[in-house]
């Protein structure tokens, strides 16, 4: 399934007892139209609050309903923020996650003097005049195989911190700056955080050297300046032969 | 005052007793920022859910805090989802109305399979082909001085149903397909009974030559496709002698 989904009232995409979750919506709903129990498995764990265009999230059923009823039957019982854009079956064995090529990810941020009712559900509100071209010199330090490490939390426990960040860029867009980033795979908090990075280079508070001290030294978590969740949108995941996207 | 404000939970610009309104919660601010009773007139009375992003009003006071310190005091008091975004003094008399050369509207459109959890407080979703170059032929037929009778209710009560339209354009932007235009001024549901027909006409439902006919014919209230509020906004208001705008 490719997936769009508001992230605002959820606790995140993984199952959680008790809270409202992405994953615990899907499977009541997949239970609902076919009267299987379901487990679905994603292709990232996006935080709560965090939205979504283009996740992928997969399941086992013995339906036999045509994915497009499927589709239908998904969408009349998901509740609004969550759709199902699209569907089809899958070898059996497809891991979202570990089948994934690489990750798609948007940062917006509402760069005006006041706020937005329009674009504030999907942007982190920064004041003050930020300089765009120090932004994009600072994202391309990012790009290639580094150590991550100063941008995820402790807790975060990955095995290894290395990541491949295959692009990175920075552009305005009238009032909005948006930062699209793509990756093998990202640490946990690791958009959020290089975020709050860039915003300190486009004020003037965090030189480019500054920039680049923190994907040599790989300390972790000394990155801390994290950006809130609602500027952050999942845009695609990509497959080696699938042709799954917007 | 250059107003952006989301209208899905009020009953339209002006003024309701016991109902949620735009101006009501600018009157209120107004009265806690400066002490004094205020009473604000809008360039147009939005309707109900309608959304703007260029709204113009204007109000008299004997307070002295200059329009930036009156800004953030407004925006301080006011309910997220309304925001002023610029403000500057006008000559006595000023009538946000009466003073305006043209507005321009924005309609949009969600055409693809599926709804959208992230574009759906603003747009009205319309499955299904749409023909995007017969829609662009049938707003040509618009932009002109004409009797729009036809695109209006007989409650509007105008005392002419004379209006220019200066531009009116079509254009698909992904998903989304926006119907732009301008005009002197708008009759009641205007632009979205306009919307109606032209999503009429994208489906081949609805012929250009019955486009050009409801513009001829004007007989009150024919165009009775109504499209729902939440896909419309107030994009711009212009006034001779002044830089009110994005």
């Amino acid at each position: 399934m490719l997936l769009e989904y508001e992230g605002t009232r959820y606790c995140g995409f993984q199952i959680q007892k008790g809270v409202p979750t992405i994953q615990g919506e899907l499977e009541k709903a997949i239970t609902r139209a076919t009267g299987e129990a379901a487990r679905v498995h994603g292709a990232g764990r996006t935080d709560a609050g965090v939205h979504a265009r283009g996740q992928v999230a997969a399941f086992d059923t013995e339906s036999r309903l045509a994915p497009d009823r499927l589709i239908r039957a998904l969408n009349f019982y998901l509740p609004a923020d969550v759709v199902v854009r699209s569907a089809r079956s899958v070898r059996a064995g497809f891991d979202p996650r570990r089948d994934a090529l690489s990750r798609e990810y948007r940062y917006t941020i509402l760069n005006r003097e006041v706020p937005s009712p329009l674009l504030g559900r999907w942007s982190y509100f920064v004041p003050g005049q930020l300089n765009i071209e120090l932004m994009i010199q600072a994202a391309r330090i990012l790009v290639g195989t580094h150590d991550f490490a100063s941008f995820t939390s402790s807790e975060g426990a990955a095995r290894t911190t290395v990541r491949t960040i295959l692009e990175a860029g920075v552009k305005r867009k009238g009032s909005l700056v948006v930062f699209d980033v793509s990756a093998n795979a990202f640490l946990h908090q690791q958009v959020r955080r290089t975020v709050g990075c860039l915003i300190a280079v486009g004020r003037g508070e965090t030189g480019i050297d500054e920039m680049r001290e923190l994907v040599v030294s790989a300390r972790v978590g000394i990155a801390n300046r994290t950006v809130p969740p609602q500027g952050l949108c999942l845009m695609k995941v990509n497959y080696p032969d699938m042709g799954f996207g917007e």
